[in-house]
């Protein structure tokens, strides 16, 4: 035995270490951050998603500080050099995505990181940065009533719902425009938890929660 | 003229020189951040002022980089280690503020910076922090209403209002929990630009904005 181990081939393949921003046992919520991303497109969620039991959030970036639209800034907990085993992957919108629907790695980075994801809730034109990749095909999906024709314009494959708050298909729940991105949020509470939990949540923030996917006062039709 | 200039006294007090984090000429908005601060208490009205025009925000804390309750970490503009003028200083409130109330450098700190801010703008437990001076006292002021008792406790002599969205009263405008904030926040833009702006705020961000400050869904009587 111990001279077939001195013998093993010197190139035998070493198990790959991946860091792991999160904690084991966690619900592991990674958010995409980016210069002139939308406060609320991510802090929304953050808030109701941040209080679920046992809920994890980090925040992924090319860079480690990166700016909001409104001007606070972010410390990235991660970067996008590698993709990381996640539970939600949250990708937020705002004005920031206009240029990000033509940055190639950062395409390539999402497709590759959507595969580790066990879901994936895109806020507002977040939706776009997916519609550049061919995740989307055939799913409904929704995003910013006001950015509705520029976001439905990068891809014609998904089955876009001008009317919803927002859209759950498949591994994708996607919504409508900044602060739809708060009520999906506590839809994703009821989805993992209950009514009572989302119910519990709502209170606790003082919220006013539009709990009707259908119910969209910025729909386009 | 020059005899007189060479025997001035070397004592004599040089102007103060202020650092200020804003540009010149913008509507100048400092937000208090701390450990453990409550995520939508800070960022639903950053998303709300940061839309009015001309609008600067900038974060002030007692160290460079601060974490919120729900995770993301925030990093900070400028130090508690001097005050600013600014035109609005917006102070969120969280779980944090149960040991800051106790802080009696930070309490120093607001009290000065107070007197140096055109106005005061406190969401949930943010009011704890003011309400440990005296600066609210004989004002009408409201805050979280779950944690109405402990804040109330904290000084008897604020006009604490048990029914309010948010209140406005002074150079004060308090607001009660978490999501009242980004209500309050678009009270704020109707008051100083008129209702057209608030109302074309909350359409960009797809919000359904209370804007009755009597129509408080939590309040504790």
């Amino acid at each position: 035995m111990l001279a077939a181990g001195v013998t093993a081939p010197l190139t035998q393949a070493k198990p790959t270490v991946t860091f792991s921003p999160f904690q084991a046992g966690k619900y592991r919520i990674l958010a995409l951050v980016f210069d002139d991303y939308e406060t609320l497109d991510l802090h929304g969620p953050v808030e109701m998603l941040g209080h679920m039991p046992n809920a994890e959030i980090k925040l992924v970036a090319t860079k480690e500080i990166v700016k909001s639209y409104q001007g606070p800034r972010m410390v990235a907990d991660c970067l996008t050099n590698q993709t990381y085993d996640c539970d939600l992957l949250l990708i937020p919108g705002g004005l920031g995505t206009r240029t990000l629907v033509s940055d190639i790695a950062l395409r390539q980075w999402l497709v590759e990181q959507v595969t580790r994801s066990q879901n994936v809730f895109t806020v507002c034109t977040g939706t776009a940065l997916l519609a550049m990749t061919s995740v989307l095909n055939g799913r409904k999906a929704t995003t910013n009533k006001m950015a509705f024709e520029w976001v439905t314009s990068l891809n014609d494959n998904p089955q876009w719902q001008p009317k919803a708050r927002w859209v759950f298909d498949g591994k994708f729940l996607t919504s409508s425009g900044v602060s739809a991105g708060t009520d999906a949020a506590l839809f994703w509470v009821k989805h993992l938890h209950g009514e009572q939990e989302a119910r519990r949540i709502e209170a606790l923030t003082e919220y006013s929660w539009n709990q009707d996917a259908s119910n969209d006062p910025y729909a386009v039709v």
